[in-house]
């Protein structure tokens, strides 16, 4: 299995793993993927130095990338003391009120409480790739599309390619325009922050747009070598997938305390996901449990815009995190999630998706031939 | 393009087409395909057995097959009078009132105005049944899952086979426990009846709950070479396509008064769909237009349910219809319109899927070998 995506990237097989857990991130690439690991959760740039650190002695020296989150328009900045503010006190009542409808006990006075998310700030992310450029990475991927066309230059003053997310084959263009090198098309079957076009359709249309200049990732709905080699018939150069490495031994390793959301995530279905804009104030997907129909009710406020509304959630995140009830998790993933149903290495993941494809090609070669 | 479906539907290519058109399913037919014909436009089961008099002068002696929408659960029954007397006044003036703000005009005096699709109404499609076993057609298909056991039944005893659309796995289990001959997973991307879950995630869950029992269809997103091969890579044993057969030139000999209707198609993005229960009652995508955003609007009423909701439309439908404005039509439709731009014959339709399905799979050998 291998593609142009392959030298561009110096990989072994075109398969990008992204991943909030360093030694998930390291696995993917010493297992002959790259491994991306997702930034927006280290408020403190210094935490993210430390964690490439690292990456850098864990990866034997192959390729890995970050992921930020920028949002193309700046949203509102502000430290998290000041953005509280601007919370309405109703939607602070309707998570109190649902969080202990849910059973979901206070936090110990003594708890250790880290801010909300603070990632999605422009100056957050900014630092983190400031950071990220002392490392070795082979790869920025902006979650929320083009990156500032200064962020994309810096990238490429040292030799780092950027990819962008695209949810419509003009944004993918508009990504390209701006400096992109590598266009990720992301299906509504994606987890996390995704778009209304699933994937069957979105790829070739973003592949038509600009394939002829640029790699195109697929991303949703990849978590099999059948589904891999379905993405390469509609024209992808590779796969990039996320909700897949939940489940394996090395996430468990970064997460030790998440058994809950194990237990919540081996134990769903594909329409067990919804798309709300609960978690960040963006359209998400997320794992379909109490919390996310609490919000979903006739009495639930409108979610808050990026990134009031993660501020808003994040000590909830805390209590229910604490709390360990699959019934409660906040969890963004994508539909494969049924397929998720055991714990596996890393290395066996990435193997079986390539044997998979392999296998899937030599079929089809029967149906044409 | 080959599989096991050719032989079990003795058909050249596994390309099974959907249509309300008897010009379109009949040269589906006749390019190799399996043409179906959509029965739920006939209110009067002669006027459906006239048109399948005509298929099988049409049709070479190809096989063809019939589409009719039994509801898994038998909805309120009765003539289009006495159910007319359960729509809500409010429904029926939030109608009147957005079909003038929409600038639709009332119909001239003299217009003999048909009532609404009743071909969801259990009378009505069982009626459906019975005129098509009379000829000489190799499928039958529910657009809303198994058929009652009395009719699959039925056609078992003429040696018809019995397709159900599925949009789960555990659907498309209890269809086959009923005796349903082939399973057309039917993607969230589809046009018309469509469940949640998007065709790359949905497609090898329902092969691997029943496809080692009957052949898996793959719908929903399905216009092109590079998605039947994407398709065949997740396990279906063939395709199941209809809305790429709208933009056709046999589609105008069946409505050649759709004009509007077919700019509206051929100018439409991917984005330009929406997934609503304005039509019928259930969860259907259609073209997104002036008049399905105005039922998103704050102000609209809930949808009625099957099959009120179509009676409550069915009179604006005509309206709209004979207006022909391309910015208010009510069209079923799946997210593949982004790629319907120009107005083909069927046969090349066909043509071009099946030679780019053959370069699709050799360009993958190329990422394999």
């Amino acid at each position: 299995m291998r593609t142009s995506l392959c030298d561009t990237l110096g990989i072994d097989v075109p398969i990008v793993g992204f991943t909030p857990s360093e030694h998930v991130a390291a696995a993917i690439s010493r297992a002959g993927g790259l491994g991306v690991l997702g930034c927006v959760r280290f408020n403190e740039a210094d935490e993210l130095d430390r964690v490439l650190g690292w990456m850098d002695e864990n990866t034997d020296g192959r390729p890995y990338g970050v992921d930020v989150v920028m949002p193309s328009k700046i949203p509102t900045e502000g430290s998290s003391v000041d953005l509280s503010g601007m919370i309405p006190d109703e939607h602070r009542a309707f998570v109190e009120r649902t969080l202990a409808q849910l059973g979901v006990p206070e936090l110990p006075d003594d708890t250790d409480e880290r801010a909300g998310v603070l990632g999605w700030l422009h100056s957050v992310a900014r630092a983190h790739v400031e950071v990220a450029l002392k490392h070795p990475i082979k790869l920025i991927a902006n979650a929320l599309g083009s990156p500032p066309t200064d962020v994309i230059g810096q990238a490429h003053e040292r030799g780092v390619p950027v990819a962008a997310l695209a949810g419509k084959a003009e944004h993918a263009r508009r990504h390209v325009d701006n400096g992109v090198d590598i266009v990720v098309a992301q299906g509504y079957e994606a987890g996390g922050h995704t778009g209304e076009i699933a994937s069957m359709v979105l790829l070739p249309e973003v592949v038509d747009a600009v394939g002829d200049r640029v790699p195109v990732l697929a991303a949703g709905g990849i978590g099999s070598g059948r589904q891999a080699a379905a993405a390469l018939a509609l024209g992808a150069a590779g796969v990039w997938t996320g909700s897949v490495w939940l489940t394996t031994e090395e996430y468990l390793q970064t997460m030790p305390e998440s058994a809950a959301m194990h237990r919540a995530l081996l134990d769903a279905t594909s329409a067990d996901t919804v798309r709300t804009r609960i978690y960040t104030g963006k359209p998400a997907r997320l794992l379909k449990t109490r919390w996310t129909e609490a919000w979903a009710a006739p009495d639930a406020p409108e979610p808050l815009p990026m990134p009031l509304q993660n501020l808003l959630v994040s000590h909830a995140h805390h209590r229910i995190h604490a709390a360990g009830d699959p019934s409660v998790v906040s969890m963004p993933v994508g539909q494969i999630v049924g397929r998720l149903n055991a714990v596996r290495p890393v290395a066996e993941v990435v193997d079986e998706m390539v044997r998979d494809v392999a296998a899937t090609v030599e079929r089809l070669r029967g149906v044409v031939s």
